[in-house]
């Protein structure tokens, strides 16, 4: 992928502030291990707590690990005014979530001003072994604030 | 929908103690609100503990009940001696998962000696309100002993 | 779904206008069957010019037939100013696309002031019977002219 | 991506004979560029007769020649007795497209003995520039003969 400029120099600290402000993430156990603009990788370790009937994770926590690797790598590009929704992802399961730790790198594909589209792949380590267990393509919107606009509180605006 | 005839008389035992052994369900606070054949309907009250930086609770959570309510309506359609994998999904976010109570209703579009697509919706109870927050489409598979095979547990089988 | 009242009082018109000024629907022989406020039903009379290698209509054929449908559909409810273009969809294919005629019906599930949402299902009608071969999900986004802009010519803006 | 065995020796004789069988290529005008196991590109000229509304290509055209990387891709990695049918696929359209010529670049990210999944990319190539306009995630299945079966021909099975 290209290399992207950031449209907000702090964006380094907005996204981790925002990533921090998601007791989903603190619940699940999901860190932030890396971040530069475009491009982030979050991770987890099992808990027996999130599998299915055979012992994996379930598929929708790995969808949400991979949904904020994507929401935070396009944050990294969003002017500082912005706030982040997600449209629409598609996850594809290749491999059973099996593993002691889970690792979730997403990139941006396509920034733009209203929407960003982004690739993200999660992958088990097991017994020393990394397997690409799932892939995520998602589309994430820029939530401006409309000129002339608004005493709204942030985060209570719907979404389009 | 067309009403569908379940092959597995044991259907409903067996698509219950399959929900039931899945320990994310739990920890999510997710339930069985209602199942027949081919059309199930889940629902979870609202935790603080899964929600993103805007109170919302977080897509992830949404697409493990929307995920789990897909695989729970294939299920009671596959025959008794079958297990279920989620082969992907897409979830479209239509509105902010405000509310105090959510609901995840499914029903399979087209049931196959393999896969099995199912459609699913959720929805937001808010004071009073109900609303439709996202959907989903989804592909599962039935993974069936292979004849003449093995005695490899149930569950530890590679996704294909 | 419910009613959509359409802030285009000449949707229909424009809908029609906006369809009929693509050459592909001409040369794959794609008509508008019924056209309502965020309802399109279309048509197509099998060809084999648009086979694939088992003589069933090619998928990206049925998918182009789909994806207009929503398009139409997301059309009817925006401004009159507004043009449109698809940010992405799904298709999953349920069964061949084997018959004489096809039928692609799609629906709004969520209109908005940028992005609508859209459910679409193609059918097939073969000797006296028709059979559900695929449904679409997608994304529409409106195309507003910015305000203090801009001489730049519809149509040839980039997507965001 | 990981090199690929082929099972089946023949698998480009074989690979190229099924493109070939398809009349929607040849209609559509594209051609196989470059084959290897689990990897192939297409390349389509602009026609006229396959744009929408603004002159660009038609979504569900850039679709089929997605869609249909991704299978020649997934064919090259199937035994030689096996039939395919695609599954599902999300495209996403990330800039118009306008171009002189049109290229669709898939390879398998995981091969399996009944689904496959695969990535594809679309490229426009306008005025000495290449633009990536849109991304494909599909599922692929191959369809074997059953063992003990079957005097039904080739082509008209059902999906599942």
């Amino acid at each position: 992928m290209a290399a992207f400029e950031p449209k907000n120099p702090g964006y380094r600290a907005a996204a981790v502030a925002m990533f921090e402000r998601q007791p989903a993430m603190r619940t699940l156990g999901i860190v932030i291990v890396r971040l530069s603009p475009g491009e982030v990788e979050l991770a987890m370790l099992h808990s027996a707590d999130f599998t299915q009937q055979n012992g994996f994770v379930h598929a929708g926590i790995i969808t949400a690990g991979l949904d904020n690797a994507c929401g935070v790598a396009a944050f990294t590009l969003m002017p500082s005014e912005a706030d982040i929704l997600t449209v629409e992802f598609k996850t594809t399961l290749l491999a059973p979530a099996r593993g002691e730790r889970f690792v979730f790198k997403a990139e941006v594909v396509k920034p733009g001003r209203t929407l960003t589209f982004c690739e993200a792949r999660a992958f088990a380590e097991h017994e020393g072994k990394t397997t690409l267990i799932a892939t995520m393509t998602g589309t994430l919107m820029a939530m401006l604030p409309r000129v002339g606009a608004s005493h709204e509180p942030r985060g209570l605006r719907a979404q389009q």
